[in-house]
């Protein structure tokens, strides 16, 4: 049995983790297999230096990289990579992410980060799988198959919110 | 001769040129083909609609889309493909482009949008081809290669600094 | 009896109701008819386009839409339709509305959207009222009675406030 | 002949001219009639109650109010007035309109402005169309052939990229 | 007995009470008298209009207007008096404020309104008294005296800090 | 002759001169006697003890003060002495006076300074006549003055504005 | 025993206590003997410039200095000592601390001020270690051993998160 | 002749020498040693880590490092050195260094970096000065000189303005 995964998710700090974990959820309602791991670039620069460089040749072929306040985790493992780099700006106890989102997002030339929104590693997990789709049509039929789930589940909730309102009194 | 391209370059407006054209450069350092158009979110949304829709079917590999202000090209894209899709926020005279930014990455939970900075349209044709590596290893040696080249240059750049210094004056 | 309604309230997500219920019970209150449903642009694109496609046709005057974060709910279907589109910028977790409101009003040239304040959704109920009343004499008269009520009840207040104090000592 | 306008432009200074001249162009290019005049809340405060109070005695259908900075024209003639007020965030010397939009789009429950993107008079214009509009069918065709000819203004622009690019040695 | 005050509190609505109230008390300390009011910009124009007009020709000496979001009170009592005013931008639910303080201080050239902090009524009380003081020795001889309260209250704050410390072990 | 001034425009810096002028010329306009003087917290600090602490006892009725990026100069003096200190925030090359504009008017409870629009040292000077005006009746008159020379003003902009329209073709 | 410490921790209030506490913490962890006051620039501005004067006669070698909203403590002793003053912006009820870092970090050129993160008093206490152990090996040596230690904690964490996700099913 | 500096002047890339060189000049106003090199976190990682770690053992005593947009070069820098490292956030062309500061100042506790202001690279020098002269007196006597100087040409200016204005007409 093979212990090559396909996504490898860090994050700053394991507090990064109840935020983090919607990307692993994500990544397992697509099947698509993945480590989780804390790799700070602060805390343990050398690590993340000697993870970044060996996530290619283990066979990744996405990292996604939470991290808080001055994020430089994404950034970082995106310059000592070839992998596509998903950053996610996780908000900390003030500045609603603001300065997380700026850390992550705002790479020199040359070195990007693919980011989402704050605190949104849901969508981090989504596009990991896009990007694996892209060359691997198991998995674009499954975000087809997501993208139609969250068409039906919209629309039921409109249905629900319609159909509520009209048996209140005056609607 | 096929007509087929792995990367769609589109933007909201033909004034987006200057900054998109950074992509296409990016793209074609690495050799990957693409196409450049104008789609519209606002002003032309239905082909905005039928191009998101087929872009996958037609072959395409990666989305680019950039936009300023109310920023709504990236995202209508990506929820109509499962394609992953890379927003540029464009700055317009406003705002440092501000609004293009937090309008592209804030998506909602299960579209993302694959965020690069700020008028950084070259980081999203090397993202394309980070992404398009991540399953050609072709591809993933060029990106190597331009890594290896960013170093030199900056180490030269540092040499001429640091010699250019030593010949002043009370240095 | 008709089916027909004046106002189409639509919101990105059900979610968004105890936000946007304000809209609807303002336009209550103008005796002023209206739906309420969830037409997401990013979890039912097609549906949105056809929606925004066919509520002139249907007889809808003004459509309120109410969105968050990257909120582009009220942009694009003012791009499919020739009515006045009023924006509700819905507040998320983080940055407090600020990425709703700038995804919502800083349109191109060519789609305006009505914006009205964070989260203010009676506003948009009452700015609804307002559009159809310059051209109804009945609806502008209860709009101009119910400026009258809010001084009336502001004046109350203000003699409440006035009177408590004076009861206090050394006032 | 009448005297009777559609619209009043008003505007906080004459210096916001060169921005709100684009709402008069816009009402040319549909046929509007408008007044255009300056009305400041903080250098003609008396005077501003009462334009307010008769505007909507004079027959105007929708008033359009530019102000920058501590921006208090719009909301102000909106307390006075049963019409739809259009506010114009005009953007000064510092902080690129963000103190113009906040001082207009804010406004307390009760008392709405519809508010356009910064210094975009052009779309208030728009929007005042499509409020005279939801009620005069001459005016929502108008509208509709507007959107049309975006659209093919923006195909036209971006048949034209494409063609021009591929033209280029390289692509 | 006279009716007569020398500092007029009013605000845009009795919820911003709790915040006022904080001026009223520090008025109090110096013994200057004053009333308190709800004065809406937006919701009784009319009266607001002739509440500033009346307010020199009554006798006040200073207003304190305090208002949130599009807080425009203090700016249009301020074009209808020649008395000093005091604005207070006070916070709601978004925005923390900054709408609040850049609707009061960023005044078109020529209608000053003397700005405090946010939240800060206390402050508007005591920039009161100090104008106030500025032709009244006994009022600018009670400001010394709170000025040398608040040096002492800090020292002994200081003073219980340190001794604290010292008894902690490891100190 | 004495030597005695009203007023006391103090600067951080003499590059910002150019922006405090405008205070200077609003009080030459009421006739109000003023010195200017660069007093910087951070470059000659115990002057500006000093000159804080002597400014009431010399005849001075009001202090007006810019500065820029970390202001401290208005909230310093203002520590020191017990008349009202106007703060002026003045822009410079990055953050449009934002910076400015926080350092100035975020007082703690207890130390007011009242605080004019980013680079609005006009109104510094305006708001100076009126507090000196609120006990100088001959001030306050000229504020009246003032305030109606504004009102003409603003009017026969106006009148021009509208009758330049009415000769354009087309109008 | 002498009396001499290494570094004051000052704070403009009591309230910043809980915060400056852990520069305290981290300065213990060091064995980097200190003082704990509470000097405010704005409540005892002439304690503030004596405490400033006398700091480095005294011995000290760095000044921690904490302060929230318009934070002008740090800024002020920069000015008046030749010591090195670390700034800990201190968020207050609104705003996040955005008021007290800009108020402390955009410092004029000529009197710096080291700011580290907002409510990062244990930055401040480490980065005073820094400073002291740039010459005294026997710091520098403890601040090795704590870079070693938040590597070793990180990767234990990140073992345990490894570790705990292998035992959950579906992983 | 010995090649070992005191301070370590490094930048993402020779873009930012412009600003950074201030701090050079700086340094030689106290007659302080100083390399200037560039070294990119993103452009060089694998050099930058060596740098870092090599900057104690090659008895640098203080590291400045510049940097812009998403700026990782301080705080990764001072993840790796036991050294004080301090940071110049460098603005670029949009957000005027907003996202510099942001990426510098907000490190997670354990890793501080001593941020001075946006473009401040002057202070960086004067405050490695500070640091340095904490434990060198010879240094420390040079910043109060710079100190006195900054004095007395804050003076000198202030003079000239006073001098200037007296010999105008009409004041």
């Amino acid at each position: 049995m093979s212990d090559r995964k396909d996504v490898a998710i860090i994050m700053g700090s394991d507090s990064d983790w109840p935020v983090m974990e919607e990307a692993a959820k994500a990544l397992d309602s697509f099947g698509i297999s993945y480590s989780a791991d804390v790799v700070s670039a602060h805390r343990m620069p050398e690590e993340m230096v000697e993870f970044a460089k060996s996530a290619a040749p283990k066979g990744y072929k996405v990292i996604i990289a939470g991290a808080g306040g001055a994020a430089h985790l994404p950034g970082m493992v995106a310059a000592l990579t070839t992998l596509p780099v998903i950053g996610v700006p996780v908000s900390l106890k003030n500045l609603d992410g603001m300065d997380s989102l700026l850390s992550i997002v705002q790479m020199p030339g040359g070195i990007p980060v693919a980011t989402v929104g704050i605190d949104n590693a849901k969508n981090a997990g989504i596009l990991a799988a896009r990007i694996i789709g892209s060359s691997d049509a198991s998995v674009s039929k499954k975000i087809e198959a997501q993208l139609s789930e969250l068409t039906d589940e919209a629309k039921a909730k409109g249905a629900q919110l319609s159909a509520r309102r009209n048996t209140k009194t005056g609607f």
